[in-house]
């Protein structure tokens, strides 16, 4: 059975020694200061170890069922429930207004790393709630707020997402649900959603369910969508729950992972539904939903890769097989650890070194979104709305791939289901699908991203990049060559590949889509060795200032330089693919293929 | 549920325009006139589509079963290999001395790849015998052949290969299964194996197990493993079947897929066995079913892309998202299809492009072979061996990351099972793990392979690769341009990489070990671009000679010109990353991982 610590220690690097979060300019950093964050993280990393990861197994055979049109969670998941509602973790980064701890989104952002790593599907369930709370927080009147916010900090009510039809995923201006007028102001909601996860289960008292439908007599296709919170028990005005709202469960879906969450086909059938901002502005609604949610999903990529990992390291340690070929390591032993071979140690450095990059990434975005939020900044709002998408679609793909890559080491105990290795591969799997798949990511990016206003954010990322370069030119001569200078062709590449956009995309703009996947694994390539030449810096710092740790701060430098050496270059390979246009890539006739 | 058509059209392509097969100075060859192949693959296209492919879902949801020491497969298996049988399928490539019919191993590698797409698990029931029947054709008695062969051509017995043990995969001079000598002539055979294809079943009357083992006294380590045969039930002098020998299933694995196909724990106690071969000399026997196998599973790669791709083509063409950003495609319909899409057609040429790529490295793999055994070519069989593992390596894993691909285009739907999807991709991944995990391919490239000879196996590839380009070079613009030059330079691209490991080798091998796994895939990608650059000349062949099907062949020079522009390009990366050398791979100490 896989085991998993929490990264504590590199979460606090992260926090403290990159981010340096107590000393920044944004609301609410002040109190992370590190013995706060480390006691936050501690706690929450034991309440993964010891509750959440037993579960993830169990969670994994059993699955959900439906019976009667009642779904029930796994064996334990409700114990577990309630522990993470008891200690607060549900409210953490929330509203204190309407019962949240009022903490940043940074310590939400590395609290749910640990949890989601060590059980994704458990997750999901307070993971939805937080993304309709944001959403109703952003758009829903005050009695709404009043209404439904406080019992979802809480999880004693959780949220889901309504977005998906049989017919229509991507394209919801296709969408048929309906929701019909009432005379006290309410709508009644008729219509299929397919793909809802956490859609129904046994683990709170209601299910607030936001849900995507047409108002008759609207515009056409995606303009003429509104957002309605659906409960799934009515709620009076005194706070009680009332009758049972025209929703029910259709089916649970059979998939290839996550099975111990809830993945419902939900029906509407006049179930009453209430407005949620504007009429007609649901998109505009659900994406504060979607772009919480895109951000979790590329940290439920690393860090299902992070959990596989751990146990792919152990297991190089203690697998005795082959002998190391410049010298025997363990002369006692019947064989040497499979981590004495080269080719498992290159597997290892791909994993630490891409989740490492990964967590650094994450962290930094959600200073931008704290920043964005709490100071207003529309510089990094701006970024990290350009950057949202690389993050879901370049650290779910990778994270899926380290995930398989971590199944390897094991080589054929990696195959059976006992050993747990499948199950990480088969949940990260997801990541790269819901949210929008990892293609609509890049489209996402490339058509509408890359261009907001004027181009500039992107300018604005690549003037980041120049300036941190410059200003730690020349320090220290191995910072150069091992960070520096490759962080600069990196770049350098990414910005031929947005030239070469605008350049043929004029003529014709399949020339930019084409090229839109490898734009992104690009961008997030340059992302993440930007983060390691600033974690390079931090770490030499930190040896400068005489560190007790050394042996850390050597190991963060050295596994940067595997990721500078041994990952970066995969830029070269995706320029020129982008650079080879679209005529290959357009050539056939649908007919011919 | 997925369907699935032999591509017999490409199969075709193959064997008559691009290998010129009955053309080859092969014997046998002269009988693979293009009426005869069609016809074969026609057949075999027919009981793949109507009876294997739609047992391949019900085979991963029922699975096998073990009750009272009894395996049996899903409902349907037994009919299935009946009808196998029946068409003398199983005999097609083996001798006539035993029952078979004698065709080239080319011919049953094209009918294998149509039985691997349509139903991967049931296959291996029979591809297992096909290896053992190998083993005991090359290296057993007289006596033995005509005891055992007969029964396994036709399948009513079936094979096994054993040699994994609980505690070692790869090194197998951990070995601890033992062989007593008897009096008689005969060993008792006492141990445990694992991960056993095909271990215990209900599809034959016998099963005819091959059993790695320690003769005690032997030379320690991989020098003193001798193999075995050991069946399930004794074999009477008259061909009855006596007595069950001492050979029992402790366990059905659960497995991340091939659900349908048997993984057996297989206990030994004191079952009899016969030497195959030399005493002490197994791991040579065992690697003519090793190699075999290898090959085989290069094929399994690829073919599980296949059948994925033609589901996620179909469902590119099917279903409506989205609108032509160049203009509306559909414009009765609500939305066009997905295949317009640019990034929808990345990813399916990218599946394309590979699939063809390596049907056409396999095929030309398989009259290597058969040159190499019925021609007794010592160049032919040093190049194949030299290619084995990266048909293995490079095939399985870049099919399953098409499996993967192909998921990807479903959206949501390719992650519920009820599409199928996700079986292609479960199925496939094992094929990077089982016949030694793809490290220990690349280990196998690298430290073996590569200087076998004096090196003169990998120089006669660039000289074959150098005579093709500088044959064909100037007869035509775009054949330079769009194939040979970028053939010429991911080839110089390989041998800069061999250059490097043989320079810095010496110093240290964990130079070239630590850039094993991307030399693999280098080499790989070199391999592919070549097979396309054999397939645009035989394109341009037909053309000039005015084929009545120009679409098809430029269709094939279009697909061509794909993977040249956009997959040949990885070369770089990997050169990049083998020529950073191990520092950055070794640094770390094991404990600060």
């Amino acid at each position: 059975m896989p085991s998993y610590t929490a990264p504590t220690k590199d979460m606090q690097f992260l926090l403290h020694d990159v981010l340096k979060a107590s000393e920044l300019d944004v609301p609410g950093y002040e109190e992370l200061e590190a013995d706060f964050t480390s006691a936050v993280l501690e706690e929450a990393g034991k309440l993964a170890s010891n509750v959440l990861v037993p579960l993830n197994a169990t969670g994994d055979q059993q699955g959900v069922t439906l019976e009667n049109g009642v779904v029930r969670t796994p064996d334990g998941f409700q114990d577990a429930f309630e522990q993470m509602k008891e200690g607060g973790w549900t409210a953490l980064d929330c509203d204190p207004e309407y019962g949240g701890q009022g903490m940043p989104y940074l310590l939400g952002t590395a609290v749910g790393e640990i949890f989601v790593s060590a059980n994704m599907a458990f997750n999901m369930y307070q993971g939805l709630t937080h993304g309709a709370y944001s959403a109703i927080h952003a758009h829903g009147s005050d009695d709404q707020k009043a209404k439904y916010l406080p019992k979802m900090v809480s999880c004693d009510w959780t949220g889901t997402m309504n977005l998906t039809e049989p017919h229509c995923g991507t394209d919801l201006g296709l969408m048929r649900t309906k929701a019909v007028p009432q005379d006290d102001g309410s709508y009644h909601i008729t219509g299929q959603k397919i793909f809802i996860s956490a859609g129904d289960h046994d683990l709170a008292e209601n299910i607030i369910h936001l849900v995507l439908a047409k108002i008759p007599d609207g515009p056409a296709g995606i303009k003429g969508v509104s957002l309605f919170i659906v409960p799934k028990f009515m709620v009076n005005d005194d706070g009680t729950l009332g009758a049972r709202n025209g929703v029910s469960v259709g089916k649970v879906e059979e998939k290839m992972g996550i099975h111990a969450n809830a993945t419902c086909v939900m029906n509407y059938d006049e179930a009453t539904g209430f407005l949620v901002g504007d009429m007609h502005k649901g998109m505009r609604a659900m994406f504060t939903m979607m772009n919480e949610a895109r951000m979790g999903v590329g940290l439920q990529g690393y860090s299902q890769a992070e959990a596989a990992f751990q146990n792919a390291l152990a297991y190089a340690n203690d697998r005795l097989q082959g002998r190391d070929v410049t010298g025997i390591k363990n002369p006692d032993g019947p064989a040497d650890p499979l981590i004495v071979h080269p080719d498992i140690r290159r597997n290892l450095m791909d994993q630490k070194s891409f989740i490492e990059g990964a967590r650094a990434f994450t962290f930094w975005g959600a200073t931008l979104i704290d920043r964005a939020e709490k100071n207003k900044d529309t510089a990094a709002d701006g970024l990290i709305s350009l950057l949202t998408p690389v993050v879901k679609g370049f650290l779910s793909d990778k994270g899926f791939d380290m995930t398989i890559q971590a199944q390897q080491v094991y080589g054929g105990h990696g195959y059976i289901e006992e050993w747990g290795m499948s199950q990480f591969a088969r949940d990260a799997r997801i990541a790269m699908i819901y949210e929008g798949a990892n293609g609509v990511q890049a489209l996402d990016l490339v058509g509408r991203k890359l261009g907001a206003d004027g181009g500039k954010h992107v300018m604005a990322f690549f003037d980041m990049i120049k300036t941190f370069a410059s200003e730690h030119k020349g320090q220290d001569e191995a910072l150069d060559r091992d960070f520096l200078n490759p962080l600069k062709a990196a770049s350098k590449d990414l910005q031929s590949a947005g030239m070469f956009f605008m350049q043929s995309g004029m003529k014709d703009p399949n020339h930019a889509l084409a090229g839109s996947y490898d734009f992104m694994h690009l961008f997030g390539h340059v992302c993440l060795g930007y983060m390691w030449a600033r974690m390079a810096v931090a770490a030499n710092e930190a040896l400068a200032a005489g560190t007790s740790d050394v042996t850390f701060y050597e190991t963060k430098l050295a596994t940067g330089r595997y990721y500078m050496a041994r990952q970066l270059p995969a830029t070269i390979m995706h320029l020129r693919r982008i650079e080879s246009g679209a005529n290959t890539v357009m050539a056939l006739d649908a007919a011919n293929f």
